[in-house]
Formats: C-alpha cells, structure tokens, sequence
C-alpha cells in the first residue's frame, strides 16, 4: 500500500466552492425562510451502515466554506477508521442555517469517498498475505479523481497513475497504432520521459516475451485466466512488474494473486463502488449563537 | 415525464475542459511516443450491456475538445434510445492521437449516464400504468448533476428541483429549527418567493393535517409504508400534492404508486446505479489524416 | 415582505475583487505617488440626501479587500436603516492608502444600492395597510441582481424569481410561441419542476379566464386599467394569485393596489432608482499606521 | 470627441457569459417547457422613446453565445445613430428558444447604454460651439464601465481616465494627505511613470495658482461657480488643461463652458442616465428551423 | 527613481497559486514518499552571488500558499537591499515536506527577480551624477510585468509605461500608419484620453522637429549616435522630455546621459538579466512539528 | 532526444489570453488613436540573428486571439529549423491594428524560446558523437514551463520530469530528511506509484553505491569532476541511469559526457539562455481591409 498522497488543501477548496455552488445556487431558500438567522444547532454524521471512513476533509471543507469558518467541525474518526452503523463520524456545532446549506453537498461526497474505501479494504482483504497489491485505474468519476484516488490509498489499495501524464501504459489500441507489442515498447523507450516506466498491456504469452525483450518495465496482462497468468509470472521471471487486470471481482480477485504477481488493478473500486449511507441528525437547535 | 432541460452547451464545454484536464495533465504522454502524429484512425463506441443511452454530447464534447473540432463524431443513437450488447453508440473518425487521448474521460461519462438513464427507465417501467411518476433526488455525484439529472429525464423520470434555490422543501430538521410542522410552513409561505411551491416532509398523519392545513402546496411522506401512504393519499384528498420518499427499491415500488400519489422520489437513481460497461473499440488506423 | 436572503459571502467576494480590478487596474498610480506607505487616516462614509441604507456588506467588502483586512470598517446604520443629508453611514480608519484607493469602487456600489432601497421603499409606503406587496422584476443591472434583490427586500419589497430558473413566467412571447394561453399552461404543467408555480401573463380578461381555467397558480395582468384589474380580481375570485404590471409609477400604484391584487411589479425598482449621493470624507490623516 | 476605443471582443464575451448565467442559472424553465425545441421564429427590437443607440455588439453577443452562433442578428442602426421611438434597433432570426432566453440580458444591457449614450448627446449639445468638451469620470456602475465608456464616446463625449492606473488625478483628500497642493503636485511629478499628465483638484484660485507653479498638467476646478471658473481660465492662462466639475446639470452646463475651459466632466452621464425603454416583438414562429 | 508600485498581494497570490500548480500538479510524489507527515525543519534562502534583493514577497507568498500559513517565513533583508555570495536572504521554518515542495517555484522567481534588480542597479549606477533615469520597457517575460517593473524600481530604475493602455507610444510602424511623424502626434492628440502624455518615436532630427511642432509631450529618439543625441537635446530646448533608446549597453549608456537627455530606456533590464544564483538549504530536520 | 510533447491548445490560448490582457490591458490606445480602424497591413517577423525557432504556435496564437481570427499567420519555418539574421521566420496580413497590438508579447514569447531552443542546440552539439543526451530542468520561468520544455525538445534536448509528480527525484534535502540515501531510496520504492522511477541524487561514490544496491533505477551524480564522474559509471555497471547536473557550461559539457553517462541536465537551458533579437517589420499599409 503507498502513502495517501495529501490533497491539494487550495485545490480541494477550490472543487468544493465550486460543488456548493452546483447546489446552492442563489441562496439556500428553505433555510433562509424558515430557519432564524442568528438560531445555533449541534449536529452529528453518523453512519447507517459498517464502512471504512473517507472524506473527512472534504466534508469539513463543505461546512468551512459556507459557514464561513464559524461552525465547529470534529471527526470523530479519521480517514481510514473503520465505524458501524450508528456510530459517529463527525460532530458539527454552531450557527444552524450553515449547517442545513451544506449538509447535503457534504453527505453526498462523504458517502461517495467512503464507498470506494470500504470497497477497496475488501478486495485488499481478500488477499491477505499474498505479495501482489491492489491497485485502481483511470475510470473514476470526472471531476472527482484525486479524492477517490485518496480513498483507494486510505482503503489500503494503492494508486496507478494519476492521469495519462505521469505513467506510460501502451494499450491494446497503442499497440494497434505502432504496429506490434515490440515496435510500440521501443518508440515509448525512445520518447518518454526517462523517470517514467514503461508499461504495456498484453493478451498473449507471446506479446509478454515481445514485451520482455523490448525491454519494457511492467505489462498488464489484459483478460487472462489465472492458469495463464501464473505460466506468464513463471515466464517473464521477473523480468518485469506483473500487473493482472480485467473482470476480476471479489469471487475472482484471490485466484489471481499468484507468486510473480506484483499488482492486482480493480476498476469497480471506482467506477461501481456503492455509496454509503450516512444520515446528519440535527441533535439540539437553540435561539442564540453558542450551540448550546 | 418532463422535457429534459437542454444542457447549456458553454457551461458543458467548460466542465469537459476541467475533467479532461484532470486526466491529462501535462500532456498524454503513451500517445505522443507510441502513435504518430499524422495518423489517422476509425473507431467505435459500443455498448457491452443493454442500457438505455445518456451523454451523447457529453462524450462528444470530449472528442471535440481534445481534437479542437478535427474529430467527425457521429452518434449512432440519441439519448434516450435503447441498445444491447454489442450495439454501436458511436463513431468517431479522424486523427489518431486525440480519439486515444479522449476516450477514457469520454466512456467515464458516458458510462454513468447510461447507467443512470438505465435505472430510471426500470423504475419508471415498474410503475406503468400508474398516475405516479419518478422523481430524483439532490443526492448527486458533485459536478454531474445537470448531467444526472438530464439522464433521469431520458430514462423517462421528472426531476425535482436543481438546488437549494428553485425550491421549497422543508425536511425534518427544518421542521425541528422552527419548532414544528405548521410554523414552518407559515414561515416559508411569508418568506419564500412566490413562484415557488412550499413542500413540508411528513412521518406521521398528524404531520400529514398539519402541513395541508398550514397551506403547503405539496407534502412529502418520509419512510411511509403503502398502507399508510394510501391512508394520507385518501386523508389529504388532493387538496396537496404527495410525494413518497424513503428506502424504496425497485421490488417495492409499485406498492407505493398508489392513487393520490403524484411522486415518488428515489435517490438510487443517481447514486447508486451502476455504470454501464462500454468499450472504445478502434476499427482501422491509417498513416495519413483522412481515417481511411 | 420577504426576508432578505443572505449574500453568498464568497460570490460577493468575488464580484468585488473583480470590481475592484476593473478600477485599480495596475494600480492606484495617485495614491502611490503622493501618500506616504505608513501614513494612516479615518474617514467616514456621509450621506447627502435622506436614503434607506443597502449595500453596507458589499461597501465593507470593497475595504477590507484593498487593505487585506488591516482597515477597521464599522457601519454607523445597518441595512434598512434610513439617513439623512449630513449622516454618518460608516467610519474607517487605518492605513490611509488602501482608503483612498477602494473609495470610488465602494461609493458606487452603495450609492446605487441606497437608490434602489430607496425607491423601493416609496412604493410600499405608497401602497400602506392594501393587501398588496411591491416586487422587484428581472430588469437588473446585468452583475448587480443579487444585491439590487437584496436592497429591494431590505427597502421592504419582495423578489421575484432570481433568474429563468426558479420559477416559471410565460409571457406574452411564449403564449404566441405555444399558440395560445391554455395551451401554454398546459405545456409548463406537464414539463415543468413540480416545485415551481406557474404563472402567466394575460392582456385581457378573456386570457385571464382561460389561464385560471387551464390551472395556472398565478396571473400577470399586463398594462390593464385599475378598473379591469379590479374586475380581473373579483372574476378570478381569489383561484389565482394576481401580479400586476406595466407602466406603474408612484403616482399611479396606489389605484391598482385594489383588494384582489396579491403582488404589483416594478421594473423601475432596479432600471431608473437615481443613485444617492455620498461622499468619503477624511477627517484625519497621520504619519503612524495607528489612525490617530 | 475621441475614438471610441473598441471593445475588446475577449473580454465582452467573458462578461457576457457570467451576466448571461446570473439571468439563466440552471436553465430558462419556462422556455423549455412552453417552446418546441426545433420551433424557429422572428423578432426585432425595438425602441419606444427616441434615443442615441449604444451597445449592439453587447447586445448581440448575448444572442450569440446563447444559440451558439445560430441566431442571425442584424443591427438595423449603428452604435451613434439616432432612432425614434417605434423605430427598430436590431432584427434576430433563427431558434426560437435562444431568442427567449437571451431577451432580458440583451435589452437590460442595451437600454442602459443607449441610455449613457442619449444623455451623454445632451449634454454635448448643450456646449455645442464652445471649445469645452463633455467628459466622463470614474462614477461608472461596476462591471460596465469599460461599456459605458464606450457609451459616452458614441454619444459625442471624451473618455477621463479609464481607472486609478492610467492617470495621475490628485483629489482633496490626496492633498489632504500630502499636506498642500503643492507638495503633492511636486511627489507625483517625481514619482509617477513619466507618460501620465499630472492633474490635481483645487477649490480655490489661490489653490490654481500653487498647482500651476508646481507644474501642474491639468487642473479640476471643483465645485465653482461660473464666474470664478472664468476667472481661473483667465489666470491660468493656458499654461495647463483646465477641468470643471461638481454639480453641473443640463441648466448649468453652458455657463461653464467659457473660453479657456478644456473639459467638463459629468458624473451623472454614467450614475444616473436614465435607462431607454426598449422592447423585443416576436413577429414570427413557426415549426421548423428557418425563421421563416 | 520612482517610487515601486505596490504588487496587489490579491493578484499575486493569484499568479502564486498557478505557477505552483504548474511545478506540483497533483502532488509532490517525491517528499510524500520520503518526509514523514509530522517532521519539522529549518531552511535558509542563500546568495551565492553578490545581487540585489527583489522578490521577497513573491518568494514568501510561494511558502505561505503550499504550507497554507503553517511557514514561518522570515526575511533577513527587504527588496532593494544588497547580500554578498554566502549572506542569509530569508529564514523559513515549520512543517518540512512544504518547505521542499514550495522551494524550486520560490527560487525560480526570487532568482530571477533579484537578477533584474542587479542588473538595473549597474545601469543605474554607470549613470549616476547626470541628469538621466534609467527606464525599463515591454519587453518584458509574459505573465511576470508587474513583478520585473517591481524589481528595476527596487534596483533604482524608473519605470516606463506598465502597458498599451497607460501612455501613448507613437513607435516607426504607427507612424507609416498614420503617413508621418505630424500627422500621428496630431490624431493622438486628438483622439487619446487627455491625463495621457503623448510620445513618438523619431529617428532623424527632420522627424524630432516636426514632432515637438505638432506638440509632442516627449520624444524617443531611436538608434542614435551620442553626439546626434547631444544635438537633438539643444534642439528641442526643452519643449518635449527626450528619452533616447535602441542598443544601449553598460559599456555606452554614460554615453548618452547628456544635457537635456531625460530617459535612457534598456530593454536588456527584463529580456537578458542572468538569474541570480541562489540555493535552499536545510539546516535542521526534527521528527516533531516544531522546527527545532 | 524525444518527441516534443505537442502544447495543449486549449491551455495555451489561456495562457496567451492572459498574457496579452496584462500587455493590453483596457485597450491599445496608441494604435485606437493613431491607425484607422479599416486600415490594413502586412508584416513580417525577421530573425536579426541565428537562432533555431521555436515558439511559432504561441507567437502565431497571439496574433489570433487578438484579431480574432481575422489575421492570417504564416510561418517561414517550422519550429526547429534554423534562422540566420535577415531570414523571415512568419509574415502576416490582414487588419493593421491588431498586428500592432499583438507584436510586443508575440516577440516577447518568441524571443525567448527561440532562445532556449538555440542554446539547447549548442549543449547537443557539443556532445554530439556521444551517447549521453542533454536533458532540462524544473528551473524554468514560472508560467513558460511546457513552451520551455517544448523549446529544449525542439533545440534537440530531452525533457526531464515535468512537475513534481511526474518523477520521483530524491534530492540532497530529502536524503538528509530520511536519514541516508538507502532509507530514502527505499520509503520511495514502498510509496510511489509503481509507474515512476525512483531517482536520487548523490554527492559522493559511496552514497551511489548505497543508492544502487537499494535499487534506485537512476542516480543523480551532482557536483562531481568528469574523472570522478567516469568512475561512477564503471562502478554502476549499467545497474542504473546515470545522470550528471552541477555547474556544466559550454565548455565542460563534453567532458562529463563520458561511456555511461545516461544523461547531462543543465539548468542554464532555461535560466539563463539569452533571448534572441527579433523584429516585426511592417512592409506594407493599405487603407482597406485587403492587406493588399
């Protein structure tokens, strides 16, 4: 598992100005008729169902951003905590129409991010003990990349490449475009950046020894049962960083963690991860100011 | 079922600007080492699993983008039509490097909004017949609800409103904050704009009688079962529209489209249904620019 | 009188930097030759004309972004509050240069808000202890909506919709579009959000008739007569609300402010309120950065 | 008169799109619902008061943006030419919805710089055969002043500076904070870039005298009457440009005019011209695309 | 020497917050891999070559942003001051990945920011005890005007105009416009807002005397020699500020610093200063949050 | 040398948009006054000595932006090709005015990347016959990053990491944050994403030792003689990447490009190569819109 890359605080600031805008609009109508200006409240996010926590600062920033700094917002566990249904995430306290306003731009990240955590845990769980890690892919949800990304570190799985700048992967339609696994390993060894690697996706035992030869760092081996891809471990010897990828699921995941394997990559962790279900309940609303 | 609203093409395009930014980066670098750059290519989109299709001019707008215009993207369905497995969706044809360059944030759209059409039409199919209709939710995925919801509208469901701003919708902790069903009511229909309706979310018959007798406009039934949805259809006599919300599914749906129900609002719609398996299959590369 | 729904703190933010910019440009090349770095001052905002304050948020704003926050900005009067020539309206003190630069950005924002509340508040005074309430129209000044909004709820009028999405209004346009009235209201009751009223606008009674017939929740009774629109209000006999505008003026409103009559809209509200004159004066300048 | 300086075609677009999103936010509900979407149609606009016409490529980049390009609109007048009321301004055709929904933005810009353009002429009328001419000042709306500057110039008046960065203007208050006319006049003539006239405010004829031995460029005569105006052209003889200001009106005008006065400058051209009334009539619809 | 315009710190924390990103994308992979979160440091901004000091706030800013405000950031000399190969330029201390991460951005700008200011500072010192100001010109790098200007005023220059729109320049190719040197200076006079000195470029003495006949404010004489120079300064007697221009360099500038010579401008001053050579040490790494 | 990464069109319009707003800012008001508005023109841009070009596109959109399309750019040569002084590099034609607004940022742009494409052709020269390539560094001008790194790849250089997260380089102060070059090395191999290399600096031939047996995948060798640097490559064997960086110039360059010597960075590629002397040279001036 790899360091959860920390989130870009202005980057991360700058989505959820923008979120809430998608959300509020000109103005949260409901709250500002029916909700006294100066009214306080205490309320609690609690999860409706067992999950691996995510989110955390994406959801305190929703409630920063709209209430300006003045509401007070305390995890009760970090990313990565595991909770159960009924526990508390995080508590929030002061004015009330903020918290209203943000609530569901919050809940709506929350339970997304924790998701692909929980998601993530079980696949890593799933193979326990063996040498290979599990890894994501590019199908995230536009917009949402580095917060899911963070979610799979935090889930215990580990991060592929962050887009199509910092990592070579040459694809089945690369390899169409150059003419051959090997043709195309080599112009990529030419041309790419020397601090990159270079990694090529294969369906053949025959492309992996192209592969090989060409020199290429990893291959992904695309569509492979898992008989195949322990005779292509056995194969390559090591030659290069294995990475197993296609339709593999929960039932599936450990059959493919066989010795040689370095690297398991699951896209459902973001592309079909359930949302969690997370509820915020107000506890107490009060006349003034303080919370209390 | 209401008209989808048409999708503001300058605010579109400035969302794809952002998510294709996102994944490429500082440049696609597998592309520009492995495909040359006068290389044409031919290449289909094509659906893996039947679904109903949504985001047409969202992937389009990709290719576009990326292209800067030299890409010919042709839809082979419009949103809203059904495909099977092995149907193509699209054909795109031109330069080799941006279909590659694209593909990825376009199927990434395009995937979730054929799954959220696709989960909406089950719905709507579970209740033909019925006076009821579909409603979403505010429960969207950040950044993509004018394309949820617009696929809600394609697969046949209304849409409730965008925001907190083009509506009244007093929940429970509002209902808290201003010390009960009535007051809240009478606070909204004072404050709120007047072209705006005032919902009030109910759990009981008794909230039920205080919302209509305030003068709400429509009520929303939360956790209801059928009979006691029946029971508050039959008690508030059309003098309010009805909404039923809360942990239905597609088992029970129909149970709850009951006479005197107008809505039942299903937040699954747009955050828990599954992206739809699609492919960007590349049919003929060329040397020159032209895609033959 | 609605409430006056609060300014996004960040939106208003950032139309004032941009405000700002427009006026600052490069820089404030006077105030930079001939002020001093550490020079402080205090100065005061004064009205020269009896007003209704708006507009103090937005004028605050303007200061403590030139300064960074390092000037003490405190309001003599709130919004709503009414001045007369010679008044304070707000005290300023600390550095001197940043004083002097926001000063014409911040001037005509409030001068033009104090206008707006102002002529506002002339209407409703106008139109004293009738049924009727005053209401602002879309006829802005394109980038001030929401604070001209603002300043006609704090001079106790109420808004209209915010914009073309949170509420529908067929005009006489779209009625020629859809081929008649009833037709036009048929089109936004089947298409429209459910949480939006729908409203229409009607020249003679014969269409008044139609559009209560065909269901619409309010009426916009267009360049009429008070007597037809007296006639109008005892025909619809209270099935819809009544709006009524065209070419009111304070001479004129109280006559169309008969009983039946829910809203009178006034475009001149936003497009013709004369601006208030005001004036910073500087009372006191010194070498030190302390303001005395 | 000076040229009027094109409007950068950028960044009018920019302000456009953001002005055009405050009106439309999430979409024009009412157009949507009521107007077929393939439904095309005519309309022009019109005026209804006599008028110097200002703001055509303002308003039909609203018209532009909206439709994307697919409305023709063809300016019947010229920015600075005079209509009638009855007279038509512009001609649109194409969609019929795009029309609908830019209408508001189009005319709410339109009618307020025709409006700085009808006063401006005015007030250059009044002079006319003098060698004074009419200028602006800073007391622009924010966000429309590098338009109402435009405004003015088409209307027969010449631009003051275009903000705090591209000229040297020393008020009261910056005399204030040097200590006496001289000594700033002296500070700005050291410090500020050497392309920029040096004009200083004074209320006295003893306050000409020291600016004009401290080489001052230009002088503004603040709130004097015609008399000492005359008698300051006298003084001053030539030896700098001589600005009058403050509370001039239509009356007042010509009397300050007098031999030896370069420029008067007129805060109200832009804070309190009085918008045109202008209207857009659908002339046309029909069923298909082409207008016809 | 003029007194340096401010930077506004909004714009340059805006410029700040972008070309961070454009160093760090989405992370730094490197001191998240290898810095524990909670470790601290100490760090020094070191010269190694005698220069300078200009950019402190630039440099600052760079640590402020990536650390949001957890750096200590101390400056050991302000802008203007000079440091010799080994002297401490500023301190930083606190958390230690944002002082690796925030280094290379700080270091590119203050390098070559302190590289301008020393390289004005030889020009302006090869002058000194004439009459003559050294200016800057445009030829500045793209995105960084308002910080080089910053950087010669601190280094003793004076700076010419910030942009086109500040002052008018009448260069050789306007003046092939407009059919000669008169003519130009005419219609500019004519047409330009009046705070705006008006310069031509000339070439010859004919062209010298038809500008100052036709009331040019100031005059560039280009690509002269010394002594036509001399005799174009007794020509004009006064009557227009002379700025001389075109292949200056340190060896000749005292050259052209004649009587009567107001402005030599240098081009060489922002297009081909050498970046100063400056380094980020560390000096103390703790395992703690503290520094120490 | 590898593939110049093609420049993303979309960001680079951004960036020219804003780099000729803070050139023109509110309008060119010498070129408004001076040149008549249907008055055109053409030029050409001239070499005034040798140099390889590089910057056509970015020079080319600077023009486009500013006539909006209405100017037609032709370049002489293409990016990469060598200019002697005298050669026309572009020449354009169409409306005059926004030939001489865009001039100073296009030459601005040009200048200086076809300065660092010249002096990178000078390192590549100097080791021509070897097999060690010449690669960039992150010191490059903030905001120019990828036209600089465009401009080395053309100059026939090879382009180091882009950003910080597309490489994984180890430097002297995270050595010291993590305790010694192993423990360094290895955080990195555990934590990044698997498709980076992991380099890391080294001062000394024990720290290369330490870093090749921990399994760095490149080396950094900073600081060193070529003799030393030649003994690291026979101690390396080929087990890693060898870099060499620290103070190389012209002179030295080939000395250090020694058998096993990968790589040769030099920072003055992009910090200190001297921009080339450019002009516009306007040919012909017409008074209709033909260029003719």
């Amino acid at each position: 598992m790899n360091t959860p890359r920390s989130i870009n605080p202005n980057a991360l600031r700058h989505l959820v100005v923008a979120w809430l805008a998608e959300d509020i609009g000109r103005g949260d109508v409901t709250t500002t008729s029916v909700v006294a200006a100066r009214q306080s409240g205490r309320a609690r996010i609690e999860a409706r169902a067992s999950c691996i926590v995510a989110g955390i600062e994406a959801a305190a920033a929703c409630f920063e951003v709209v209430s300006e700094g003045t509401l007070e917002f305390k995890a009760a566990v970090a990313d990565g905590g595991r909770v159960e249904a009924g526990d508390v995430i995080a508590r929030i306290k002061g004015p009330l129409a903020p918290i209203l306003t943000a609530e569901r731009t919050a809940l709506n990240l929350l339970a997304r991010l924790c998701g692909v955590a929980t998601e993530t845990a079980r696949y890593v769980g799933a193979i326990e003990g063996t040498d290979a890690r599990i890894v994501d892919t590019r199908k995230t949800t536009p917009g949402l990349r580095a917060l899911q990304k963070h979610a799979v570190a935090v889930g215990g799985g580990s991060n592929h490449r962050f887009g199509l700048d910092d990592g070579v992967l040459i694809k089945d339609n690369h390899v169409m475009a150059a003419g051959g696994v090997a043709e195309a390993v080599n112009r990529a060894r030419t041309s790419a950046p020397h601090g990159l690697r270079i990694e090529v996706e294969v369906t053949t035992l025959e492309e992996l020894d192209q592969a090989v030869d060409a020199g290429a760092d990893a291959v992904l081996l695309d569509n492979m049962t898992p008989e195949t891809v322990a005779e292509a471990a056995s194969r390559s010897g090591g030659r290069a960083l294995l990475e197993v990828s296609g339709g593999i699921n929960l039932d599936t995941v450990r059959s493919y963690a066989v010795r040689g394997v370095d690297l398991i990559s699951v896209g459902a962790l973001t592309h079909s991860a359930p949302a969690i279900d997370l509820a915020l309940e107000l506890e107490h609303v009060a006349r003034d100011g303080t919370g209390e």
